[in-house]
């Protein structure tokens, strides 16, 4: 007989609109008791994706309809372009005209992108119903099923439509993170990491103690997804619309965009938390030629992430990357280039991450000049 | 040398959301000034339609310009058509094709289908930006320039998509509503007078002893708009997402609401404010029937509205009307029709306006079945 690893709560507090993130094994099949033991008689619409419905769409109509919820299932194509006006559009007609009412539910079952969308038109449709998430992917656990970010794409950039809308539960099933490729779920580690470089070190020691065990599921990788989320909620609980303390999520996201925008978002490059993964370890170099952090930390950041198996340099990444010019671009949103001040978030160690609003952008040229043959 | 009468400001007390409303004439000319004064370095994108901006656009691009404020404008389509999903994509994209950031401002120069749209943009765009109005209806200077509702009509139904997005500022030029047809301003009054019917009794007795003026423009004009919009403003500071008390500002909608289904929203025979004023004499005339309230108050809304030169009956709605089955449907929205209860706003008597949410249909059934032929 195998233990049964415990399940793990991490509560959101936003006052009125704080919620409970359940983390642990089969949760998708137990998704229908949980939901109808906190909304009774709420009604649902799933959204989700092919691929996603082909692992676990089954599993979770039949859990829903056992804990007496009516739902509704759609199911989209996979991939970022899902993340449009057109689907948008298609996910608020399906709601409406499943008939549901403000106090009923809009599910996301699948990853960040569905996750995105969903909560989207659940912020939208009656000016704003209940949503849930029962997110399928590492990444969508610990990133975005924390903090009420909601969107979609523009022909001018990713995500810049959208609204902050908090779901009412977050279902994170541990279980299913087996099924994802090991690619994509060292992709959703690297985010897991961040949170020990912002302002947990001990988190990241035991990480770097630990990480096999995360990868092979269990009691560890609940512990980390769940430190992960709580790390993530205590900064949004500080601040919810993204004012201040918020940035510092995006450690290693300036470079990491970067990185992402200069390989044109092409997954078969890099992913997004592959691009993160060379961005924590170009921010702690960087933090260290200016000279704020050791360089002690910078290399035992970028030890611990290509252990794991994540890229680290942009050496790594396959193909030609553009000119340092073009990478310049991309960080400053054509604004400030070369000269001028930009933000980023710098650091003075392990887990002591900051905003930088004054650094120099010749002084990121000619770092990144340096370290792009590196 | 005529006198020029005063500004009003209601103050809108929402916390962190807080916004004023300023009231009187000769805004829009003064709009660069007012805006730079409260935003200074803000830049804009402004929305209106074809027939404000025939009439208005100028003016205010040069108001704007005079206030050293970069402003882009974008004109639609007139009617409440407009407020659907391509449009709302057009001014998105319009908004981002002007690099606003979070902090610019979307501008609606318009009244409520122009208003609606734009705040929606604003709303959505960037997860939120600035949002200005300048209504120029006297049913937006008085309703939805109040309370943050923004949205567009679907297929299911009208404003069934769209965001609470609180405006920061709303500029009511008072002198743009000479240029209003009549019956339009007519339609705008019906909200106004509502405001008094709901709990400001001595205010509904200032309009019947004052309403020429009100009609004429000047000081009592200004008065009554502000007074609305101080009204308005109460009730939404105490339940700004509508979970109760603003159910009160639905006074004479259900019945109105139904009446303009029922004539197809053709703006030729009702238009909303006509509905909402017909409404109200029957919600009246319902609470006499019901014992709540004396038939007087109901004969003397009735009165003053007739007076004003609205329609008050549903015979003064030109053309034929469907069966009493259709309406009951109508204010049902197909549940609940003829058999349970309903929610309505009754009244004790002038002012003194509540929910309630135990009308028995079959009542409201015969009272309709009644009602038309008078």
């Amino acid at each position: 007989m195998t233990q049964t690893p415990s399940h793990e709560t991490v509560r959101v507090n936003l006052g009125e609109r704080s919620y409970d993130i359940v983390i642990g094994p089969g949760l998708i099949a137990r998704a229908g008791a949980e939901i109808a033991a906190r909304k009774p008689g709420i009604r649902c619409a799933v959204i989700t994706d092919r691929n996603v419905a082909a692992a676990h769409l089954d599993s979770l109509m039949e859990s829903l309809a056992t804990g007496g919820i009516e739902a509704v299932p759609l199911v989209l194509e996979p991939g970022e372009k899902t993340k449009r006006f057109d689907e948008l559009v298609k996910v608020c007609d399906h709601v409406l005209g499943a008939r549901l009412e403000r106090g009923d539910a809009v599910v996301a079952l699948g990853g960040g992108v569905i996750g995105d969308l969903s909560g989207f038109a659940a912020g939208i449709v009656r000016r704003g119903m209940s949503f849930i998430q029962v997110p399928t992917s590492l990444l969508a656990q610990v990133d975005s099923s924390v903090g009420g970010k909601t969107g979609i794409n523009s022909s001018h950039g990713k995500n810049l439509i959208g609204v902050f809308h908090q779901p009412d539960l977050v279902l994170a099933d541990t279980d299913v993170l087996d099924t994802l490729p090991i690619r994509e779920f060292r992709a959703g580690y690297a985010e897991v990491a961040k949170y020990g470089l912002i302002d947990r070190p001990e988190f990241f020691g035991w990480l770097e103690q630990n990480w096999r065990d995360v990868f092979a599921g269990g009691a560890a990788r609940i512990r980390a997804i769940a430190t992960g989320c709580q790390a993530k909620a205590d900064v949004v609980a500080a601040d919810e619309r993204e004012k201040g303390a918020r940035a510092l999520l995006n450690l290693g996201h300036t470079f990491g965009h970067a990185l992402e925008a200069a390989t044109d978002y092409d997954g078969r490059r890099l992913v997004h938390g592959e691009g993160v993964a060379i961005g924590m370890v170009l921010a702690h170099e960087f933090s260290a030629r200016m000279n704020l952090a050791s360089p002690d930390d910078a290399a035992r950041v970028q030890r611990h992430l290509s252990e794991v198996g994540l890229p680290t340099r942009m050496a790594d990444i396959e193909g030609e990357l553009p000119a340092t010019d073009i990478l310049m671009k991309h960080i400053g949103q054509d604004k400030k280039v070369r000269r001028g001040a930009l933000t980023f978030i710098l650091t003075r160690g392990i887990g002591e991450a900051f905003v930088a609003d004054d650094v120099q952008a010749d002084e990121v040229f000619r770092f990144l000049e340096e370290k792009r043959g590196s």
